[in-house]
């Protein structure tokens, strides 16, 4: 059959089905399943009579109708930024539950970081027809999504904010998360902290920059550039900005790291030299607890249940402005954290 | 239209377009287009003669396929055991690699280790129209996958072997892996090891408990039943057993954790302990090499990337029996696991 346009208001469960579709139309319940699964033995008159009761329904065939069919579940699509990076993981699963309570699969894909793909992957998701989108973006455009999104495919944004449309956002607050890790740093006593941070275009890494340089400057601390070292979180390149900040004539004596991938590095890199500097890095990783590292935690699990929470609101008819939910970090103090300058 | 039979033989890459069906049909693309669509204004007649060569051709017209006339990638299907495991990180990216590297999309799911919701997502992975299926199987009966594969659903497993058919597996040597792992500490003097596994329906835990009674078995060691524990891998269930094994008259000197899950635990709970006690874990952690934690490492990103290519030589054609590959694990010395009994 020809797709038809979903209907932006549809209430999720609530969907059109063949049967209703045969009622309006007047016919059979095996002759819409005919005219919708292209099987011949319909007249002309009566395929038109079906598809129009198509059309007013807003009723789509589509895999997940075929699934709902046997008993099973809609679904919904969540595109990750990285399969491996475990602050993931959690965010995935939290996503994952939510979907099992309102009986929902979650379809999983990876953009690698590519705006390309992230696109590609998106709307890959839409051709076999999720009824809701979870994107952690890549990108910084989302217009291709509107379509899809006027076609009634409810779409939250989590981690990052979407780039030129209007859409449900959920983040942790990585300025303020960033800007008290700093202080915390400040306030044990340092005054020369560098930054080692992931790539500038990327939302959260630009706001928990800028976290730090409203910290210092709330202390009245002038930044050197030599402090600041912004690119791939690829291990040899933390390694090598950790090593020429620490080689100034004047070294920093405290580092802040802006996620788990540089802290793990800076962590490794620091533990082979004798002089103690001081770290507080950007969220939580496995095991940081026994090796005594202060981070500001984000609560993963959170953003992706308040994620598909949203989402599944959505879904469920809530018509209201796109909002931005914005969730707390917390600084938890190990020992790095509280080391004084040397 | 009708869902037609896939050839199990088909290649690749090479599939029957909408232009070979107007070739054989001998009627033009807009009427193919018409048909498959289940659009108006084709004579009975023309319709059964397109799906005729529909048949004949095993011409399926799927989301696939529709994304594949965007200029799009066609897909394969990733079950996945637990969304937050950092163990399948490195796997799942593998797999995505090799799937990108042959054009194709990989979309993930979660069985959440839950025999009927692998089933669920496996099928519904089928049912959106993957090109093939790499399963990490939750449950023992595979049965259910022999339509799909008979229908031209490339599928293998990896991590655990399929149950009750003949499929592609990919498997580590956990059997070996544990022996070493559990005679590494015999070498190192002790005599009391306890093991802590997984659930022994798993696979792997089982393999697993295996190795352990062999390396004791090659060690004249017989296993005192206080010595085991298998169990779920939450942490309290863990601590319960470290506490227990080394709350014996004749206490425990050495622990083989049986994955990851229970090795970080482990790990927590010894270091809030007086008495050094060696452990090996299977698995590798992240920033086990700083706590000096012996492993015995799986290659998961081997895994993945061994599966996947698999994958993709069935997809291309490859007609040979199922084989089932297991890769060799490795003992990584870092401290904990040379511990002297004490």
């Amino acid at each position: 059959m020809a797709e038809t346009a979903r209907r932006p208001d549809h209430r999720y469960g609530n969907r059109p089905t063949m049967k209703d579709v045969a009622a309006r139309a007047g016919v059979g319940l095996k002759t819409v399943s005919r005219v919708v699964n292209g099987e011949p033995g319909v007249t002309p008159d009566t395929e038109r009579r079906v598809q129009e009761a198509i059309e007013a329904l807003g009723f789509r065939r589509n895999d997940s109708a075929r699934v709902l069919r046997k008993g099973r579940t809609a679904s919904v699509g969540l595109v990750l930024e990285d399969l491996a990076d475990p602050f993931y993981g959690p965010l995935s699963r939290a996503v994952e539950e939510v979907a099992r309570a309102h009986g929902a699969l979650l379809i999983n894909g990876s953009s690698a970081e590519d705006p390309e793909r992230e696109q590609e992957l998106a709307l890959a998701l839409c051709a076999r027809r999720v009824d809701g989108l979870i994107v952690i973006p890549a990108g910084d455009d989302h217009r291709y999504l509107e379509p899809e999104i006027r076609a009634g495919v409810a779409t939250v944004f989590v981690d990052r904010p979407a780039g030129r449309i209007e859409a449900d956002t959920v983040l942790s607050d990585s300025y303020g998360g960033a800007r008290a890790g700093v202080a915390h740093l400040v306030a044990h006593g340092h005054r020369r902290i560098g930054f080692i941070g992931d790539r500038p275009r990327i939302h959260t890494a630009a706001e928990r920059l800028r976290g730090y340089r409203a910290a210092m400057e709330d202390a009245g601390l002038a930044v050197d550039d030599a402090w600041v070292s912004l690119g791939s979180t690829d291990p040899g390149r933390v390694r090598e900005a950790v090593a020429s900040m620490l080689a100034l004539p004047e070294p920093v004596t405290a580092l802040f790291a802006g996620n788990n991938r540089v802290t793990v590095t800076v962590v490794r890199e620091l533990a082979g030299r004798a002089r103690g500097v001081a770290l507080v890095g950007f969220d939580d990783i496995e095991l940081a607890d026994l090796l005594g590292i202060t981070v500001i935690a984000q609560d993963a699990a959170a953003l992706g249940r308040t994620a598909a929470e949203r989402l599944f609101r959505r879904l469920d008819g809530l018509h209201e402005a796109p909002a931005r939910v914005e969730l707390a970090t917390s600084l938890i103090p190990r020992g790095s954290g509280e080391l004084p300058p040397v």
